[in-house]
C-alpha cells in the first residue's frame, strides 16, 4: 500500500520480480486484499499478461490499516498494528517470510523494523544503505538518512554494516571503505569524522581513509576504487537527494541543446539510482528494504531482487557475526 | 602564484578580465616579478596579443615567497609574510587595492584574510559562498568549506552574509533563503539545523524554510525559487565536490552513448561552476575571492569580475551594516 504509485508499482514490480527470480521464491503482497486482488487481475489481463504463469507464486495477506506518508513514525507503529508495514514485518519475526520490501513511509518503516525485527546485538543504530551509480562500479553510501546526529562509534558500526552489504549484495571481496570528509588527510573533517577516522584504522576493515564528494561519482579516490562510503544520515541524505535532482536538471540542459531525447535518457538511466533497487535498513535482525516513494514497477522489482540476494547470501547473519567480531 | 595552473591561468585570466571590464579598473599581479613579467610577455606575444592595449592597466607587485598547496594555513601566514597571499591582502588594508583574488591554498587564504582584513564586527566566522548552477537561476550556497562544525548562530549569520551576496552580486531583491536539511518540515534535521530554523524565522530575512538536496539543482523548493542555501561547511563542501565530480561522470556516460562530444560539452558547460567565478570569503572586512586550484584563465577572469562587482556594489559595507542590524 506504500509509495506514491501504490498499488500499481508495488504489484507490477512484484510480478516483474517473479518473472526474473528462481521459481522457488514466492511473494506475499500485504495490504487491503480487495484492492490488491483487483490490481493483480487488471495487470494480468493487460500489460503483464505474459507473467500469468507466476500468479500462483503470489499470496495476498490482508492488512486493513494503511500508514500514510504524513503519519508520524512512532504514532503509526503504535496506532496501526494492522497496517501492511506492521503485518509484513511481523511475518518475518514469525518465520513466515524472509524479507520485507516497502516504498511507504520511511520513518515508519525504520521504527517498525526496529520494534519488530530489533537491532543486532551491540548495534547502536541501524543505517540505510543506498547504491550510488559511479563511473566505475556502484558505491554503497551509508547512512543515507536513518540518523541525523551520529557518534564516531556509530560511524564505525556503519562501516561494518556497509562492508557486509558490499560483500553479500554487490559481491565485492574485501570491500574498500572510505570515510566521507572534506579532504583526504586524517586531520580533515568535523570532530566526529576525525574521531571516526582514528577508530576505523583499527576496526579490522579495509579502510582506505577519507574520501571527498567528488570521489563518489568517480567511484574511486586517489588511492584506488571505493566500494563503501561512510557518513552520517544528514550528509548522506543531502547528497542522495542532490543526486536525484541532478539527473532531471541535466536532461533539461541536454534537451535545450537539441540532442535526441531518447538516446540521452537511455544514457542517463544509469544515473537513476532506483535502477539499483531498494535501500536496505541495515542493522535490524532481518531484511527490511526501503524503496523510494516514487518507485516504478522496475524499481520495486529491483528492490525485491536485493531482498532475495540478502536472504540467499545470509547477509543478516553476516552482519550479526561482523558486529560480534567488531565488539570482541 | 597560486593554483594548479599558475602563473598561466592567473595571468591570462587577468588579461581576459581587463578586456571585459570598464577601463577604470586595473589589476595588480602579485608574485615573483620575473616569472609574472615573462609570462605576461609570452601571452601578449602569442595567444593574447589582442589584449595588448590593456597592458598598461596591469601592475606587477613583487612577492618573493610562495605559499604551497600543502603548507599549513597558520604556519604559512606566520612564516611567509612576503608571499603573494600576504602582500596581496595587505595592499587592501593599506588602501592600495580594493579586492583580492587567488586560486592558491584555500586554508591559507582564509587565515590570511582573517588576520589582515579581520572579520566584520559581531561576526563569529567567515563563510565561503559558492554559486551552484541550477535549472532556474544560480543558487548561492554557503558555507561551502570554511567551517566544519557550525553553531546555529553561525548559520544565521551565514544567511545574512548570503543575502547580501545574492543582492549585490546576483542582483536578487529580497533573496529567498533556504536552510539545507533532510525534509522541509521545521522539525527535520540535525540538532544545529533545527535550532537554526527557529532562529531564522525571526532574523528579518526572507527565510523560506528548509530545503532539500534535490532543490539545489532545481533552483527551487515547493514554496518557490531559492536564491541562497545555508549549510555548514562540511555539508557544503561535500555537496560542492560531489557536484564537481558529477559533470565528468555524466560526460563519460554520454560519450559511451555515442553522442557528439562537442555539443554535449557545450550543454554541460553550465554545470561547470567555475564559469560562475570565484567564491568570496564572506565576513572579512574587504574582498577576498577564493578561486578553485584548477581554475582556467576563464575562471580567473570570472573571479576578477565577481571581485569588481563586490567593489562596485559595496558588498562589504552592506555586510557590515546587515550584521549590525542583525545584532540590534
Amino acid at each position: 500500500m506504500g509509495g506514491d504509485f501504490a498499488p500499481h508499482a508495488t504489484v507490477a514490480g512484484a510480478l516483474l520480480a517473479l518473472g526474473e527470480l528462481d521459481s522457488a521464491h514466492t511473494i506475499q503482497l500485504v495490504g487491503r486484499t480487495a484492492i490488491i486482488a483487483a490490481k493483480l487481475d487488471t495487470l494480468l489481463a493487460t500489460e503483464y499478461a505474459a507473467l500469468k504463469p507466476h500468479r500462483h507464486r503470489i499470496d495476498i495477506v490482508d492488512a486493513p490499516d494503511v500508514i500514510e506518508m504524513t503519519d508520524k513514525p512512532a504514532a503509526a507503529v503504535r496506532g496501526k498494528p494492522n497496517s501492511s508495514m506492521m503485518i509484513g514485518l511481523k511475518m518475518q519475526s514469525d518465520g513466515t517470510s524472509d524479507a520485507f520490501v516497502s516504498a511507504g513511509n520511511t520513518g515508519a518503516q525504520m521504527a517498525a523494523s526496529m520494534v519488530i525485527l530489533r537491532l543486532h546485538a551491540g548495534l547502536k543504530r541501524p543505517a540505510i544503505a543506498t547504491i550510488f551509480p559511479s563511473a566505475r562500479k556502484p558505491v554503497v553510501v551509508l547512512d543515507s538518512g536513518a540518523n541525523v546526529d551520529c557518534s564516531a562509534d556509530e560511524l564505525v558500526q556503519f562501516a561494518q554494516l556497509g562492508a557486509v552489504y558490499a560483500e553479500d549484495i554487490l559481491g565485492r571481496s574485501n570491500p574498500a571503505i572510505g570515510l566521507l570528509s572534506i579532504g583526504e588527510e586524517a586531520e580533515k573533517g568535523n570532530a566526529v569524522v576525525k574521531e571516526a577516522h582514528q577508530l576505523l584504522q583499527s576496526a579490522g576493515l579495509n579502510f582506505v581513509g577519507n574520501v571527498e564528494g567528488r570521489d563518489l561519482p568517480n567511484g574511486a579516490c586517489d588511492r584506488g576504487p571505493i566500494d563503501v562510503v561512510i557518513c552520517d544520515g544528514f550528509v548522506g541524505n543531502v547528497v542522495l537527494k542532490f543526486y536525484e535532482g541532478t539527473a532531471p536538471f541535466i536532461i533539461g540542459l541536454l534537451k535545450q541543446s537539441g540532442l535526441d531525447e531518447k538516446t540521452m535518457l537511455n544514457a542517463l538511466k544509469q544515473l537513476d539510482y532506483s535502477e539499483h533497487g531498494g535501500a536496505p535498513l541495515l542493522g535490524v535482525n532481518g531484511v527490511s528494504i526501503i524503496s523510494h516513494g516514487k518507485s516504478s514497477p522496475r524499481a520495486i522489482m529491483n528492490a525485491v531482487r536485493v531482498a532475495v540476494q540478502a536472504i540467499e547470501t545470509r547477509m543478516d547473519e553476516h552482519i550479526g557475526r561482523r558486529l560480534q567480531e567488531g565488539a570482541a
